[in-house]
């Protein structure tokens, strides 16, 4: 893509949050396959494992394999979850290149999900910064530590979470030493309006440290709420291969953001993603063939690419010197009312 | 609701372009219920029957019984698709207070629809604003005529089209006496940042006259663009109860933005519908008892409500004096890392 371009990228999820959700077990052999299908597509950033007991996950008791073939690709980025100390040593064993630490604001949902309260959580990650910080002296490569803020944008177990919450573990982060803030609306109750202020508030205590977004499509909102934070200057977004993990049409929903709708959106938008859509949507195939019968979501795999795509693609694509304005180019001839 | 609160109109669209996308026909009997039902919901604005030739569309072959219902309720703004004179002079018999226009940007798509060139629909559309002026003359109430310029965002049969046509179209529409310019996204296919521009662009030529837009679904982008629409100003947006008339699992899918998931998001962002979620989502029982095994949409309906609704809600629309400013307001109090 063109220079002009600004860069915004999409973490695939799926293989962490999307497959977390399932209760089918995806054999390694086809993880693999996802792999290498949305890095064919252009997809360089992946959430690929999380490192917990695998009696309590056993979707992910193979993340070391998982791992390692995604490290065969030198120019991609690959996460892991994490939810403490020993993993995080796993974790660094096994090569990723970024750590995602969840940390919820709720702390009936941060008891439920890792048996600690935020504030315990937080010891844990600075816990986790000092093994990083010591495998760094020691002469390993650099790892980044995202701290994922989780429930920020509410929570089924509490209802509402106050701000002042989200702000005071946002700067309890950063204190104990995250490389990266990021947000996850975990239960899928963020509203666009919420989004741009929660962005201005977390960014008032973290800065630039602030800078990803991780987004459930529960209420439809997904892609609004993404909207507003790329006008808020998020340029990090997670999203999941065909929104698995969480079904529409069962109540409670809480599938991840769709990756092919959200790239679809950023495109149009004249940004560059690094990611090719009609190779994204093929791969939706190995979705298929590993999970046969599993319902796969997206508007974009059912209604096909416009027609004028391509056009309105290259459009913005070289406007994006002067991206800032609203104001329309006409570029194109008349030809209505002859 | 509160009188800090910013209102925004939502259309309910389902029984004429909703009903219109789908074979099955739905009794006079359940079009009143569904129009019952909406107004007891708060639903104030209805586009509720087409004129057209009953042989060519017999869903609206109701369409004087299903008016002279809707006209039973005082405060109701009442809505007919035009496409003729004739259509335009039994819509002011049966005491519409709205009459829309469908003026298509698109040649082909103009021909296809209503089988005139859009300068033969300007024509036309020129036509029905005599008659309009003409009755008022003689007395009758005052009746809106609004200009539905379609396929604004791209056609399904021409591909892109060109900004310098809708312009043309726009300015053709308020030389011929448009009171209200309406954009439609009449093949799903709007973005968000060229939503921007057209508005823009529209709103060069028709000023305040452009008030109005027409959303659908086929990508899941109606939210985001709707978004878009309301930065750029826009108060006025069409909607279907349960995303009637297109079918998102379906290639080239082309259902309306769904009403239950609009008016959420509007709620959310603390703008005032005068529409109650819990009635609206109610009254998808009228659709689901006149057209069993019809699919039924929607997040919000399969979701439902999240906790924090209400407070948030309530939060936005008392700040709403303040509402240009993306600061958080600090309002609750902190509780986490105690």
């Amino acid at each position: 893509m063109s220079d002009t371009q600004e860069r915004v990228v999409v973490t695939e999820v799926g293989l962490r949050d999307g497959l977390q959700s399932i209760d089918r077990i995806m054999s390694t052999a086809f993880k693999r396959r996802w792999i290498d299908a949305a890095y064919a597509a252009g997809v360089r950033h992946m959430e690929v494992a999380s490192f917990v007991p695998a009696k309590l996950l056993p979707q992910m008791a193979d993340a070391d394999d998982v791992i390692a073939h995604a490290r065969t690709y030198d120019d991609l980025i690959v996460t892991a979850l994490v939810p403490n100390l020993k993993g995080a040593q796993r974790a660094l064993d096994a090569g990723v290149q970024r750590i995602v630490a969840p940390i919820s604001v709720s702390v009936a949902h941060s008891l439920a999900n890792v048996r600690k309260t935020p504030a315990q959580m937080i010891d844990a990650f600075a816990a986790m910064r000092e093994l990083i910080d010591g495998a760094l002296n020691a002469g390993a490569p650099r790892v980044e530590l995202i701290a994922g803020l989780s429930t920020v944008f509410g929570c089924t177990l509490q209802g509402a979470v106050p701000y002042a919450d989200i702000a005071a573990l946002a700067r309890a982060a950063v204190q104990a030493g995250a490389d990266v803030i990021a947000l996850g609306d975990t239960t899928g109750e963020a509203t666009p309006r919420q989004v741009g202020e929660i962005i201005e508030l977390v960014r008032d205590v973290a800065g630039d440290r602030l800078r990803s977004l991780h987004f459930h499509d529960t209420r439809g909102l997904g892609l609004a709420n993404t909207l507003v934070a790329l006008q808020h200057g998020i340029r990090e977004f997670d999203a999941s291969l065909a929104g698995l993990g969480g079904c529409p049409h069962a109540p409670g929903a809480t599938g991840n953001v769709n990756t092919e709708d959200l790239v679809f959106m950023l495109d149009s938008m004249g940004y560059d993603t690094g990611i090719d859509l009609t190779r994204l949507l093929a791969s939706r195939a190995v979705l298929a063939d590993a999970l046969p019968g599993e319902p796969l979501y997206g508007y974009l795999a059912r209604a096909g690419l416009p027609k004028q795509f391509a056009a309105a693609r290259e459009r913005f694509a070289s406007s994006r010197a002067s991206a800032q304005s609203c104001q329309p180019s006409q570029s194109s001839s008349p030809q209505v009312l002859q």
